[in-house]
């Protein structure tokens, strides 16, 4: 099987191969859904959903739901088609309410959707889908779904408000950064791992372990992200370096370090990310620095841990195609660090 | 009673009163459900509550509850107030994300969230209290309330959207302008009369009465803020008269006014609000043209046809003190533009 033949190698690509058909049903979903006799809406909401790319937390809810026994799109079933596409626009909504929030030009190397048409537009289309979102959930009916991505949303919102307030702030702790990292990112991943298992029926034990699961891979996936920001492989591929650091955001690597540093360093690191007055030579004595406390390779530590953490919490699971899928994505989440 | 004895007074006073316990209930759970520990969303979202003042739209859910016979918080129900707290944390999200849209810096006489706190916090904030809306929904547990108030939300979201497109087009028609009127404004009073009819278990027909009294009496409080925006009363109120004008937006009044003008008319409108090159004495010859054409005049025509549609809309309900209060908001509603 061709997951296993590479599996390493493109982890995400053997799960597409194994859900191919939900995945085409997701994406189509998707283009219906998202449509408006408001030509904008599908405009800008298809920029930012084609820019999205990989689907990744929507394979979390197939791939959850196929692990668990669903069956798919093959035998009939749509359930965990609908609720992926729910899990997708949310995440589309966020993006585009993000990019109002980081004032960021660009997303993934192309036009981020405000540059292109606005603060204004990007807000209220991400609203759309957000409702859009809420409504293809009512049609599936299920009130567990319902609470779990409503309560979802509101975490999702807190932890980008929480990193809004840690922004510019040398004070911000690890455990505050990882209260952030759980809400803006680790929440959704969670969230459509749950809802894969509450398709298929499965007790609480699994269902947990699901939540679990995706808790987990979340934390390592922005915990990685973070380490990025600062890596050369960031320049490699295609990316530029520090923004993190020119945005004046506290990720580990920067929290570490400041707890580690001297008072003439953490005289350094408040003028860079408090008062934000940086020079071009401030993010290489940064990155000097980072790498002097060791928290750029602590930060990787962390990922992998969470990462065994994720890998754990599939053992309740039988082997199979799908699992051996999402253990592969934690592998290929920790070492594309590499 | 008091509504019967100052009906055209204060009529909204008078449906207060008539429901105060429930009313009181709604501000406890709006205080209630908007806290979080990220301080600044309570913070932010106490701020735009608070300037919210009259709550006109969870009276309108109280209110037609009532009507219907159900009993309200003193008898111990409770459904009732939590749906009033989702509609006014729908309605007070759109304010949020509407100040970030408009980039205004004024409302209602306070400074703006979005100008003391930013953009972002407006955005993240507004998701968090529509987030909140849903899972205070979910707790209820009515799929049928969900179904309402998701598909208002995305409706609010397309008539948003609609709007901006609208905004700067003079070739924009009556049409147009009621479809944006229903979407931004008019929706969310109508699923919050309906919703009142749900929580009383109303057959089909009073739920239809209903959402129509709350689409018409929505639809004619849009047309009175669109005529009262080039009213002298407006200034006598504290606002700032011709504000669509300056943002080049096409309501009614310009819409009549537009239409019915000289070549030479047109190219005036065409430059004021398409190319945005407007002078000091542009808006007052804008309100000349438009008194000359009687636009504003066959706005408030307009306004008044649909406070009848919604007065008739309730004939369906027998007389009460709440149905008289109802009766008598739609009256001071049109009224307010003399």
């Amino acid at each position: 099987m061709e997951e296993n033949q590479k599996p390493k190698a493109a982890p995400l690509d053997a799960l597409v191969a194994l859900v191919k058909d939900d995945l085409d049903a997701v994406n189509r979903t998707i283009v219906e859904r998202m449509d408006s006799p408001v030509a904008l809406i599908p405009q800008l909401a298809g920029h930012i959903v084609a820019a999205g790319g990989k689907r990744l937390r929507p394979l979390l809810t197939l791939a959850s739901a196929r692990m668990c026994g669903y069956d798919g799109v093959a035998e009939g079933q749509m359930r965990h088609v609908n609720l992926a596409t729910c899990v997708e626009f949310i995440h589309t909504a966020t993006l585009l309410h993000d990019d109002v929030v980081d004032e960021s030009a660009l997303r993934r190397g192309k036009q981020s959707a405000n540059a292109v048409w606005g603060n204004q537009a990007s807000v209220l289309v991400g609203d759309f889908l957000f409702s859009r979102a809420f409504e293809l959930m009512v049609e599936d009916g299920s009130l567990k779904v319902l609470a779990i991505l409503s309560r979802a949303s509101s975490v999702i919102a807190e932890g980008e408000v929480a990193q809004l307030i840690t922004t510019n702030d040398t004070d911000t702790d690890e455990a505050a950064y990882l209260g952030v990292v759980q809400g803006k990112t680790a929440e959704l991943f969670a969230a459509a791992c749950q809802v894969g298992g509450v398709v298929a029926e499965q007790d609480e034990t699994r269902e947990k372990a699901l939540r679990d699961y995706g808790m987990a891979l979340g934390i390592a996936f922005q915990l990685v992200d973070d380490f990025l920001d600062y890596s050369a492989k960031q320049e490699a591929l295609g990316k530029t370096v520090g923004d993190d650091f020119r945005e004046g955001k506290l990720t580990l690597p920067v929290i570490l370090a400041f707890q580690r540093g001297s008072e003439e360093e953490k005289t350094f690191w408040r003028r860079c990310l408090e008062d934000m007055d940086q020079t071009d030579a401030d993010l290489a004595h940064a990155m000097d620095l980072m790498r002097a406390h060791g928290s750029l390779d602590e930060t990787l530590t962390r990922a992998r841990d969470y990462g065994a953490q994720a890998r754990a919490a599939l053992e309740v699971f039988p082997d199979s195609p799908v699992r051996q899928c999402l253990l592969d994505i934690v592998d290929f989440t920790v070492e594309r660090a590499y």
